[in-house]
């Protein structure tokens, strides 16, 4: 990330993601952590160009709001959509999917995660290479 | 708001934000609907120089995420807090509260209306002038 780019970073880089459930450079800030009072947990995720999550899926649902970058979401099944500066992502619960960078570029989100008390993440297998490119 | 402003910006602007709860001009653009499924509503405002909500209660709790500029927040009885790009702030229900910009700079954020069940916004009277210069 050179200091241009830089300077329109909204957040803190924060903790970087674990290898287990991330592939490439990826990075967690949260913002406010799990609430009872709120019902929601909040993150930044900032990913490097080429990384994204894993499979995976939320118990109580999560909103994605793409900050800056270029990237893609994609619900097992489905074509990938691209994600760019401004999109919205509504999750339904326990739907298994993933989100990520572009090859060329990287994305930034803020990540909702709703309804808390019922689970935020299960963590599954890897988005492998070739189903990473076929989101092309 | 000139044009590399207006180039930062992650948004659309929305809908003019009613006189009858803000004073100044501000807009809205939801990008959540009030949902059942995820139990929030989630709205991005932007304020111009000077805006601001009226004083206001959230009977399920209010998250404010600051994306670009400065402003206030400010609980009843206590001091103003200023907002910054980052700032992020946690309004538990029922907590009598404003927000808004500063005097000499916009600002905008992502608000994320939470336990939507339990009421998104009561709106209530008007931030004077006075109220509003103490917070500087």
């Amino acid at each position: 990330m050179n200091s241009a780019e830089n300077d329109l970073s909204i957040f803190e880089r924060g903790e970087r993601a674990s290898e287990d459930y991330f592939t490439g450079n990826a990075w967690v800030k949260f913002l406010v952590p799990k609430s009872e009072i709120f019902n929601c947990q909040i993150a930044n995720v900032e990913f490097e160009a080429g990384a994204r999550t894993n499979w995976h899926t939320h118990g109580g649902g999560q909103i994605l709001i793409i900050t800056t970058g270029s990237g893609y979401y994609q619900e097992k099944g489905k074509p990938a959509q691209k994600l760019e500066k401004g999109s919205v992502v509504q999750i339904p619960p326990d739907l298994e999917h993933w989100h990520g960078a572009s090859a060329e570029k990287g994305l930034s989100h803020i990540a909702v995660n709703t309804n808390a008390h019922l689970g935020v993440a299960t963590w599954l297998e890897k988005v492998t290479d070739e189903e990473y490119r076929s989101a092309k």
